[in-house]
């Protein structure tokens, strides 16, 4: 397949992982690395995580394959300056909101792009949150894949699958909108939750009888500002949109309390129930 | 401390899991069990939970202690019934809201009760649910533990610590408040947001997207709807003030994301990474 050279620009915790498991399957490979922020870089360097480092990712265009696990107003940028990339290279996006890339990138490269979504990650962030299994035995979603030149459909397929990933295939718009049930608007309950919590007068005694079920809820509320109001702002109306729908069934359950309708309470949670017969 | 027979009323995860944890701490030890559901009793003592089990819990008045770990309601009218127990007898009520069992108690009766939380559970409920560490490392509140006796108060302290717990002392009212919004609320948080996305238009391609965050947030959704409704039920007001909590935090972020407040947004993420600096 001809991969000899994988250029990775952003090197947190999606980037630096997808090194660590690029090198233990491609063996003879180099990966070179880019982040804008120089201490990450280093870090990045000194973490093994990639053996050299490039002080700017134009510098990438030698490589075979560029990924950009970079925030998505960052690897709309990039994409805009890499417009002179040669037809053969394949460039991977990683971002969490897929449309926008997928329609905004410059046309004459347009072919060389495939917007993937890793369905992967973990509420840590930074190059030493990196480990080689982030990826693996997850679902990627591969959007609007007939843009994609076929040469690039088949490297994308063929890596992704050699770290042990599923490929699903969809729409960008059906993505973000998915994307917005599934992880997004499930962030933003996380947030809340853990915000709820904290405003009472007294959180520490609270919080001390945390058992698992909190921990769990709230462990997404540990998640990047930064990287998460991104994704908010890249992906507005679906959020919206999801966030309704959320509080459309969470005001049922205060209707049902309200009340006293235990039996339609249960029924209500029965139907929940039911979600773990398909996940 | 004299402990030689143990009596268990509910066999199902709280109750089994106890029993393989006494056991394995006190082995010369006598385990009796009870079942108001005579399958579930079966099945206990097919897995080996209990070797023996009664056909009425009013036959455990033989045993130095009785776990009584039963929905709330049966809790209640259980203590209604032991009213003549024996002045030496400890009864340790595990349920989830406090108060109630605190206040109702026959005042005949209420110093051999200990009114116990313990900050453990699985979404799983049953007798085959049950497993011996469920109880380790983790959290028990105890309530109003003035109105135990006196032995009543060392014999639990002794069991719950031997078992590997944490204990915390707490008032009942206290405790069902914070319990609602550490414990029940999250609850209600997760059956909504099964139900949002059971209702989409195609949730199997949405779940086929689920990642590891949406996985825990949904995880405590699959919990039993009979014992989470009898729970709400016993814990009204205080689900229905930690719900409203939860939604003005989320109001929140919605503002911000409708504003495009992002600085705000952000900021207020900040405000929920900081619950990690105590949880």
């Amino acid at each position: 397949m001809g991969i000899e050279k994988i250029g990775i620009v952003g090197l947190g915790l999606m980037g630096g992982s997808l090194a660590l498991a690029l090198r233990k399957k491609y063996q003879n490979i180099k990966i070179y690395g880019y982040d804008h922020n120089s201490e990450h870089a280093e870090e990045a360097r000194e973490l093994g995580l990639v053996k050299e480092v490039v002080d700017d990712y134009s510098k990438l265009d030698m490589c075979d394959v560029i990924f950009l696990a970079t925030p998505i107003d960052g690897s709309i940028e990039i994409l805009q300056n890499l417009s002179n990339i040669k037809k053969e290279t394949t460039i991977v996006d990683l971002g969490s909101t897929k449309a926008l890339i997928s329609n905004t990138t410059p046309s004459t490269i347009r072919e060389n792009l495939v917007a993937a979504h890793p369905m992967t990650g973990t509420e840590k962030s930074g190059p030493s949150a990196s480990f080689e299994t982030l990826y693996a035995g997850k679902t990627v979603v591969l959007c609007d894949i007939n843009k994609s030149g076929e040469k690039q459909q088949k490297l994308a397929q063929k890596i992704f699958t050699d770290i042990g990933m599923k490929i699903v295939y969809m729409d960008s718009k059906e993505h973000d909108r998915h994307a917005a049930y599934i992880s997004h608007m499930p962030h933003a309950i996380s947030y809340a939750l853990a915000n709820s919590v904290m405003k009472q007068e007294d959180p520490r005694s609270i919080i001390a009888l945390a058992g698992g079920g909190f921990r769990d809820m709230s462990r997404i509320a540990k998640s990047s500002p930064k990287m998460w109001s991104g994704i908010f702002k890249r992906n507005k109306e679906h959020i919206l949109e999801s966030i309704e729908s959320f509080k459309n069934e969470l005001e049922k359950c205060e209707k049902f309390i309200e009340n006293e309708e235990w039996d339609l309470l249960q029924a209500w949670m029965k139907e929940a129930n039911k979600l773990h017969d398909i996940l």
